[in-house]
């Protein structure tokens, strides 16, 4: 660009966001199984509903829709949310906020509260997205030890002694990548350190309603007392990503600030799309919905896991509850990357485990994901792999 | 919250947001003649066409629209925006990038660029969102002196050699807030400084499309050469705000770390919401539609203009080519923050001018919005603005 050097924001210096979009462009290619990505299966969008909702909240209040939107959220959808909350997650906000996609909120979350250089905790490994939303604020990002089942409290305290952090990001259920659940007195435990030590802890919590065993959990919010822990929800996984749905519940103060700063982000959350989302909880139409999801991606992961218990001799995997993701640990110095390349080959996709560890690493890692192909798909594509990974040991 | 003080991020040390708020609490009262807002007329929403369009593209693409999308864009848009510009803004970008309404692309572009300090040149008064868009990524905004044409170049060279800014950030058509249009041959100079010192500018060009007299003129980014001038459009005018649907256009290299950011503001921008603006252009149907919009908006400018006329003794005004805005300069001492105080007593209210400059002060000024009148409010509102402003002076 002419004489001058163009100079980005520093922000950018450790963020290029490429190695995962090599693999997504790579796996598009036609005729690929992919396990890769996170999303749902395309018989779960509900897009003859959806149509018929947009044309029913469009008819009965479309000048209201298609005009400018309060930052703090489509009025109806306010109401209904708070049900929603109350009656599927399980506690009572204080106040909430529609925010465009759950990683919205987190994104707010830092603005409002992240300086460079402040400490945030994190899972080890943890979600791609929400990494490098932290790492464009500039955190110094901080692994936090888990065992099987979660993030450990003991751990935890000792980091939060050690580094002072301004927040815990975390995703207690059905963890993305690890599909692992943090039992309800962890959950505790996480509440009562986050109000003791006065940690502000980013609930992320978009896969709770995909349960197919066990029984549901008390979100870590529920134990809050003082207003230190924000849930951040979504629509993505149970009606549909591409509406851009979702929202963060919490204390009065933070949410202002959230509010504040989404006003120069994007002014409002789509009308439409709040309306649309609205219509299905006031409908009452996601309990059924959701049962129909459960019932297909249950099975889609049972079929995954007996695969994977052929190689139980080889590797370690986690058995989830629920959620899209089964993560997999092929022997010490086993590459998920060579593994990869081979299995594109053969037409087959997954994404390493690197890529998800704030500290890198761990190359024997990977995450399997069962919710976007057909049973048969899984057979197939379960059967290369086991026959690569046996090949390789 | 305990025993700990909740901390926020320093970048809103000095953003409360709550000013504008305030007055907007006021004037959502019912029965309020508001000339405040910068809103489209509630007649000018195509509520029927955009359920007819929701329908069909939910029919025609439902699985994808519904799907994670890339955040590049869904690719019909991508195609029918290049020829939106290429035929209505007058140039061929050499990538682009859709958004979440065009106040996301100035935040991305601020995420791309803006590291704390770096130096902002802006228009003095300015559009208000992007003025806080900008002070949360704690820019330092030096404002840069204007006449009846707008952007003053010479001042801008001299604001350039002295502060060597990271960019410019202008409207250069039917300015918001004061209505003022930037002649052709000074967008040729922003074009050919930028390129000179190497500055990014950032061409927020909203309303071109609302021109009730006078011809369409060439956007400053059709005088870029090595890229140094980033288009930022909307359809928020012209369609609808509350779909929350614009775009970026300018070099790859920019819009690539725009990209990136936007991968954790909010992964993409709504399908349904892209859809939807994507068949207004692909059938044609924004002609007809801006047509209308403009013969409306011409009739109330002319209306509020002739008002005006009756106070030229004592007041001066723009006469606007087109757009949204009018500006209005009481006589000095005057303070238009009573003035307000007073009109709301009397069920009229506007914005006082203080709030869009970088610098505060200039208390004696005023914005006037019409398209969202009847032109009998118009009328009704404005006799009383003539009255208390002439019995104030």
């Amino acid at each position: 660009m002419s004489a001058h050097p163009l100079q980005f924001a520093h922000r950018f210096d450790h963020v290029s966001g490429s190695a995962i979009r090599e693999i997504f462009k790579v796996i598009a290619k036609p005729g690929m199984i992919s396990f890769a990505g996170g999303n749902p299966s395309l018989q779960a969008l509900p897009d003859e509903i959806v149509s018929d909702l947009a044309v029913k909240v469009l008819r009965e209040d479309g000048k209201a829709l298609l005009q400018y939107g309060a930052t703090e959220g489509y009025p109806p959808f306010l109401e209904s949310l708070r049900d929603f909350i109350r009656d599927s997650v399980g506690f009572i906000p204080e106040a909430v906020l529609p925010v465009t996609g759950s990683t919205q909120a987190m994104d707010l979350l830092c603005k409002a509260l992240i300086d460079p250089g402040d400490t945030i905790l994190v899972e080890n490994p943890s979600f791609l997205g929400n990494l490098q939303c932290m790492k464009l604020y500039q955190a110094n990002l901080v692994p936090v030890d888990s065992d099987e089942s979660g993030l450990i409290p003991e751990e935890l305290e000792k980091k939060i002694q050690e580094y002072h952090p301004k927040m815990l990001y975390t995703i207690p259920t059905f963890q993305n990548p690890t599909g692992k659940t943090l039992p309800a007195e962890r959950r505790k435990k996480v509440a009562e350190l986050a109000n003791l030590y006065g940690v502000i802890v980013a609930e992320d919590d978009p896969y709770r309603d995909l349960r197919y065993r066990g029984e549901p959990l008390p979100s870590i919010k529920s134990f809050d007392r003082d207003g230190w822990v924000v849930f951040l929800g979504s629509f993505s996984k149970i009606i549909s990503p591409g509406l851009r749905v979702g929202f963060m519940a919490g204390k009065q103060e933070i949410l202002r600030k959230c509010t504040i700063g989404k006003q120069s982000s994007d002014v409002h959350t789509a009308n439409l799309n709040q309306a649309i989302v609205d219509q299905f909880i006031r409908m009452n139409l996601l309990p059924g919905h959701i049962q129909a999801i459960c019932r297909d991606y249950a099975l889609k992961m049972n079929r995954m896991l007996a695969h994977l218990e052929d190689l139980s001799e080889v590797i370690h995997y986690t058995k989830p509850e629920g959620g899209l993701f089964i993560w997999v640990e092929l022997p010490a110095g086993m590459d998920a990357q060579s593994l990869l390349n081979q299995a594109i080959e053969s037409k087959v996709a997954f994404v390493p485990g690197t890529h998800f560890y704030a500290d890198g690493a761990h190359i024997n890692t990977l995450r399997l994901n069962f919710s976007n192909s057909t049973p048969d798909q899984i057979d197939e594509g379960m059967n290369i792999l086991k026959k690569l990974i046996l090949q390789a040991v």
